[in-house]
């Protein structure tokens, strides 16, 4: 009996993103309706090296599917100098929560950011108008291209404005995608004027203020990920509706973690969690003007739900390698 | 740049017990000197199948080689009725603390029965009477195995004495132990009293009694893997030195839990952890009687320093199966 292979190609060949979003979206809500299981990250610090490692555990079921699995992964951010290698490595163990035989080890870097883009698809869907055509990107790094790709999916996106400091990043962006979208380099103003933008940066303090983003611009803020990181301003948070992934790893280490502790906002500023706005149990957009920010920190279903779109597809196309590695033989 | 696979077979024949079990002693006594990592096991827990997932991220430094990685494990009693596979299963993913690179992922079932094993002997090696030659074992499956494999590495073992209510598995065990040690089916009381006895059963009731141990046997109580079970009746417990490999998981799910929980057995009961015989911070056996017990629940930090064993002797021996699972290419 065998487990299923799926390198970083594999996964990014088979996260087919609209599957992938309505997954991550289905995650939302059944994490709204308490029908998954997702156990605090555990953390390992080795200061030493620079480095953490990441211990994300998840099972979810959907209504339609269940699914478990766990994402193993880091932060090294001397990686790319010293090492030549990724700041953020990470494997993903897929198993059938039924018998919890692993059906699929799988990349877990591309995997990361498929399910990031798709989160911020289903928060675009939710909260940003319903003709947006423009996309702002800020921060033309590797978890960029995927904002690109999913929120394309769920708006008529046709013109691109990328901010970066590194023209080398915007060029490659622009390669990427120039022959399916108007892509244009621009100030993060630019950027910020158009109908969403998604900002994927990793500063410590904002860039993005609220003259920066039009009246009715809605935002999906990536970048934050770790204590004192934040890229939007308070003023920009102060004047939004604030839509957060979860509470405890938003206030942790998301965008609003920053105003949040030192008390510029408090939970009477955070509007409601993505999965409120699945149900239905809150209201996404429903004026044509009104700053909105979704704080997407990545929780451990999104990974899940994305390994269950990505095994299925894998299996149906006999894509990845069967590899017997539990050495399990079921014709006995 | 690959990551190796390792597979249950693969796992059986580079985890060379002499080496597992000086690997599992460094842990034990890096741990003692709070040089790891190992968060608390996080569960996942599924009524619907009648089963859980736990995971068990691990970092060690034990001064010679550090390691990191962590292990995906279950728990679904109905595996062998319902789904013909084993009742837990396990993937490791074993990565290089300095990037996070997954070096190697490996079949978890076969090294946890490995550490295990070098958990037994690295107790038996300071607890047991010097020339214990007998060995008593209750509970003669899939675990039993790695008890005498381990045990006979660090004591002369030649007499084993087999206790289980189903004929076939101590046939199994006498067929695959008959060629090199003098193995016979015995009584609980008739195991209990060789020179080292392993419990290894998965019993909520007491079998074995002050009585049915010898007055210098000393005793690896492998089996209490949950709140709830114990092997050894309160008796014993009461009389015998105890020796455990971790307090909170001890007294929480080990041999000690149920004693603990009702006020029988308290802290000063608990004589000393593994860890301290090892750092030698505590003597271990000093007396020709005495009875010692020494409660292992399994700790992270084993399957990490099995995995380190494994992983380098799979490479030095060329075995395994290379795999590009991140999509790294260092010639780039």
């Amino acid at each position: 009996m065998n487990t299923l292979l799926l390198g970083s190609s594999d996964v990014d060949e088979n996260a087919e993103m609209t599957k992938v979003i309505d997954a991550v979206e289905l995650a939302f809500g059944a994490f709204e309706r308490g029908d998954t299981q997702m156990p605090a990250k555990s953390y390992i610090d080795l200061p030493q090296y620079n480095g953490d490692f990441r211990s994300m555990p998840a099972y979810l079921d959907t209504g339609e599917w269940d699914a478990a699995g766990i994402k193993w992964v880091n932060v090294h951010p001397d990686n790319p100098d010293d090492h030549d290698l990724p700041t953020v490595l990470g494997t993903m163990i897929y198993s059938d929560p039924v018998t919890a035989f692993p059906l699929a080890i799988m990349d877990g870097t591309a995997l990361t950011m498929k399910r990031t883009g798709a989160a911020a698809a289903v928060a675009t869907e939710y909260l940003a108008v319903e003709d947006a055509s423009s996309l702002g990107i800020v921060g033309a790094g590797v978890q960029s291209y995927t904002q690109l790709e999913a929120i394309s999916e769920v708006r008529p996106i046709e013109d691109v404005v990328v901010a970066d400091m590194d023209e080398s990043r915007i060029d490659r962006f622009v390669d990427a995608f120039g022959d399916r979208f108007d892509v244009r380099a621009g100030s993060i103003s630019e950027a910020g004027h158009c109908d969403v933008l998604s900002t994927v940066t990793p500063v410590r303090d904002p860039i993005v203020d609220l003259d920066d983003v039009a009246e009715h611009t809605h935002v999906n803020a990536i970048g934050a990920d770790a204590e004192g990181k934040h890229e939007l301003t308070d003023a920009l948070l102060e004047a939004a509706t604030i839509v957060i992934d979860d509470h405890e790893q938003c206030t942790h280490s998301g965008e609003i973690n920053v105003p949040y502790h030192d008390g510029t906002l408090t939970d009477v500023d955070i509007d409601a969690e993505i999965g409120e706005l699945v149900v239905g149990a809150t209201d996404g957009r429903v004026d044509d003007t009104g700053v909105t920010v979704f704080d997407s920190t990545g929780l451990a279903i999104q990974d899940v739900a994305t390994a269950h779109v990505v095994y299925e597809r894998a299996m149906a196309g006999d894509a990845g390698q069967p590899y017997d590695l539990v050495g399990v033989d079921k014709s006995n």
